[in-house]
């Protein structure tokens, strides 16, 4: 558990990385596992986790693309982030369960968190890493225990996607220097909270995926 | 106009203070009397005036009390005035327009600024006026070019409430040392920022109280 958490004492781990990476796949297999071992686990995602956060990523997630600017946007998943963690998060880990939550905090570093549109933003604080950064500290202030970053080359996650359907059409869309500039971020990531996080080889078959999983979980166990 | 405004050249005027001070029907009136000069006059309002931070005035102002942190709240404030501000407030700015706004961030740090919840933040960051200023600061950063503070005791604002019907059923339900604090907490921002800030004495006629607001307007457009 985090130093900064208080009474907590159950286990938080984040899934991140970019689209077509497996890590959805990879959390119910790993949660699965965890309550055939007995386990209170409890599954979630950002945005969303709580009746409210829900609202939130309804009103962020449906409409048209830039209905909301960078900063509005930035400012709406902390919203959603602090009403998850106050109302599924910290709960869960104060009677002990084990968190497996898709995607947190680094993936607002990472999506919301690159400098964009700072033109548009005009005599206003324009959105960068350490707005992203500052509001986290500002307003959330925890970090998982553990965060695993699924990482894989953009071509082998788009070939994946493809084969799934229906996610490949935002993912191609998003053209591939993009999904370079994700994987980059999130490994950027990983240099700068290396205690938190461990990146995970998202390529090959998923049983060997989930053994990184597994080998992954049970060092930070091992650690607490 | 503000210094960290740049190019804007209207006029930015907040209307702040408890309820029943009578400051939306003097903004009313305010903007009638400047039309009639001939003047481009805005009138919006907080939370909302854009069509996304309508919708986020709905999901916080509708529904359950307690649905929503003091800290989710907070945010979710801060993500309709960063869309309010960057869509209506600052086009109207930068066309010359003089822009009259019912609330404004002064209304955040009185009602959401206020050190509420703190042992249900657990070890979360707590709310109070020090989160609500460095938030405004990371996010937003622009202040009005003049903010007029209605000034009432909240027992003559509560016998206007009777009279005008409806909204006294809230006003009176939040309790009287509620609405003084909220008076103490508005007099305590007009000192700590009186370059923008005149405090107007909202007591008496409407006559006398909008002669008031005339001058605060006249001194400040003499001194731009």
């Amino acid at each position: 558990m985090s130093a900064g958490r208080g009474a907590a004492r159950g286990l938080f781990v984040s899934f991140e990385g970019g689209d077509g990476a497996g890590k959805s796949t990879q959390l119910r297999r790993l949660a699965e596992a965890l309550r055939a071992e007995g386990r209170d686990v409890v599954v979630t995602r950002e945005p969303g986790g709580a009746p409210g956060a829900e609202e939130i990523r309804r009103l962020v997630l449906e409409g048209e693309p830039g209905r909301w600017s960078p900063v509005s946007e930035l400012l709406l998943f902390n919203a959603a982030r602090r009403d998850h963690v106050e109302r599924t998060i910290l709960p869960a880990l104060a009677r002990g369960a084990v968190v497996l939550c898709d995607r947190f905090a680094d993936s607002t570093r990472v999506y919301q968190g690159a400098a964009r549109d700072v033109a548009a933003a005009g005599p206003l604080p324009a959105p960068d890493l350490a707005m992203a950064d500052a509001l986290h500290a500002l307003v959330i202030g925890i970090e998982p225990d553990l965060t695993l970053i699924f990482d894989i080359d953009p071509e082998v996650g788009l070939a994946r996607g493809v084969a799934r359907g229906g996610e490949e059409l935002r993912f191609e869309s998003l053209g591939l220097d993009f999904h370079r500039q994700v994987r980059a971020r999130f490994r950027a990531l990983a240099e700068r909270f290396p205690d938190r996080c461990r990146v995970i080889d998202a390529g090959g078959e998923p049983d060997a995926v989930f053994a990184r999983v597994r080998a992954a979980l049970a060092e930070r166990l091992a650690a607490a």
